[in-house]
């Protein structure tokens, strides 16, 4: 995917970080964390019969110990040492493999993920005979890969910015598809296809919700029930452009929104607006948190929306949490989403989300940003 | 999705299991587990930033401990005991509610899934955090989840029948994007709107392939080169409606195609057929990997070609595998792929899958099983 040189400068900071911990290897399971590494993309992890290896040495390149299937494809990357066996394996699915390749590299503290959204992708059994197969414990990473993985190089940002660009010309085409008596499956259906014909390579996430003036949840799958007038409609996708994702909303308000939809409305861009003037290189996660909690409390603060935004790049939320307890120092590189909700009565919320990458002296939007005033369908 | 009744029925079934293995209580951290007792269908588990457990005790009804984001849609389920906390938390995400309902409901022996194509989606840190609250040792659930989901209900059958309905029709239209000058890229976008066109809720997976008479592997993601005259293309499809996957694939010869490709295409289907013949209650999985190796190996046998089919449900790949090693005996109502690959000269392959449902005195394809001759392009 990216040039060699990336893969190479990934893993000599992994090397300092390391050095700096006492970790003398590092053992990775999951989709995103092996490819940091490795560039190794494929939409097979999508199938949980088989596990897959990333040892990050102390020194030197990493060594992958993954199933026979994924050896042609691995062979393409930078990974030289690549060390397979044909999985599943009823007998060892891998674990042999991988506590000699431990051994062989030298590697007496080995660690791994095991903080705040990370988990262990490969079954407990064999974690288990791994650690007795070694004769130690494996012991956390310590926060390395979220410290590492949150900061973007500029190439990572420019392929969100793809993945960006292509949503955010199929939300331009979301009149074509949305409109009163039109159910909000097709909607959901519909607007994944147009994401794929603006060019998406796949859209694994999309939520959203449609109602009278706002709506309920954002996370329920689409109902049929139709559009109707005065009905708001929000999208909100993660699709996928070469490994990387988006992940924004908009909203629409189906005829003319009442006032006080309107202005709940203006109030979340107000938010966003209020964020971005504060987001730069020493603010803080919880520093965005409070500037948009703000606007959509009328100054008063402390509401209970939850997070308010978090980061994102190969999975479709990633650390920090924009939440008052997220102390986070932004650094130039990170790309972060601004999600604000608010109540507009009678139990319906608004959200609303941009995506935007921490710069030198400040912040610049990845997503274009949406106007105060909805699209009307 | 399901009425009550299929749900009280799976928690019984397993609850009988638990009695038989002395488990006092399941804990299970998964979509596909927590939707299978409860029929908690969302998206939202793309984002990884928030864990989520069911407690399943040795009586009664399954408990949620969920995130509050989750509480409205779990809510709609037929589960009463919801126990929410506010994710993501950084001093104690879950955990010490989690730990306080285990013991508030008696359960000494807790298990978890802990066998071949399971993991556990929690921060290692706080699945150590839960065992040292709760003063004891989690358990292995003793490969009891595999059993109880291998064995699909009338209604998970026709789940998935629809799902192989969408993608047979999207199949079926493949002419209308695919031909000789079409970049693979195109075709892999293209195909994905067909299938959302035909009534997918999501598309997670498509693989495929093409090259000149076979490709080379099946997990790359899609090149930019154009289909060619010659060419062999393989689309495999992993869509869901309503929670549920089809897998399988079709390939398309674009041009005429040699004879050795035609031959072997012609074999892979006759390999179907064989495992066809023979699937029904209390043959295995191995004998179905059996009868398809000695079609593609004109009787010989012991190929290298990895599994030839696996389950499929709730996730695109499931238990058990169809590999020499699998004794699995198949009872009605498993649902499976087949799935035989054969090598066509000069390095290349052409792998071949459909699904079916084991019935009480055979099989049904589920899928619509595809001629011994490709479709032309």
């Amino acid at each position: 995917m990216f040039a060699d040189t990336e893969y190479q400068s990934r893993t000599r900071r992994a090397q300092a970080m390391m050095a700096d911990r006492g970790i003398d290897g590092l053992l990775l399971t999951t989709e995103p964390e092996v490819r940091y590494f490795t560039g190794y993309l494929t939409r097979f992890w999508e199938s949980p019969a088989r596990p897959w290896f990333l040892i990050v040495p102390a020194t030197g390149d990493p060594v992958a110990v993954i199933p026979t299937i994924g050896a042609e494809l691995m062979g393409r990357s930078w990974i030289t040492d690549i060390r397979t066996w044909r999985s599943p394996d009823y007998d060892d699915d891998g674990v042999g493999l991988l506590a000699a390749t431990i051994k062989e590299l030298g590697i007496k503290t080995l660690a791994t993920p095991m903080g705040l959204e990370t988990h262990l992708r490969m079954p407990l059994d064999d974690y288990a005979r791994l650690e007795a197969t070694l004769g130690s414990k494996i012991v956390s990473d310590d926060g390395m890969i979220p410290a590492l993985r949150m900061v973007k190089s500029d190439v990572e940002v420019a392929a969100i910015q793809t993945a960006c660009d292509v949503a955010n010309r199929a939300f331009a085409r979301v009149p074509e598809i949305a409109k009163a008596g039109v159910p909000l499956s097709t909607v959901f259906r519909k607007f994944q296809m147009l994401c794929l014909d603006e060019g998406a390579d796949f859209v694994p996430y999309l939520s959203g919700g449609a109602g009278q003036g706002g709506y309920d949840d954002v996370i329920s799958p689409a109902s049929d029930t139709p559009l109707a007038d005065g009905d708001i409609l929000m999208l909100d996708t993660g699709l996928i452009v070469d490994g990387y994702f988006c992940d924004f909303d908009r909203n629409f308000a189906v005829g003319v929104p009442s006032e006080a939809v309107a202005n709940g409305h203006a109030k979340l861009i107000a938010a966003v607006d209020a964020a971005m003037a504060i987001t730069k290189p020493g603010a803080t996660a919880a520093d965005l948190f409070h500037a948009m909690d703000a606007i959509t409390t009328d100054g008063a603060g402390g509401s209970d929306t939850g997070r308010l935004g978090h980061g994102l790049g190969m999975q479709l939320t990633e650390w920090p949490s924009l939440i008052p307890a997220d102390h986070t120092v932004l650094t130039e590189g990170m790309v972060l989403t601004l999600e604000p909700g608010i109540e507009v009565g009678g139990g319906k919320m608004l959200v609303h989300e941009e995506n935007i990458v921490v710069t030198a002296d400040g912040a610049r939007f990845l997503s274009t940003p949406y106007g105060r005033d909805m699209v009307q369908l």
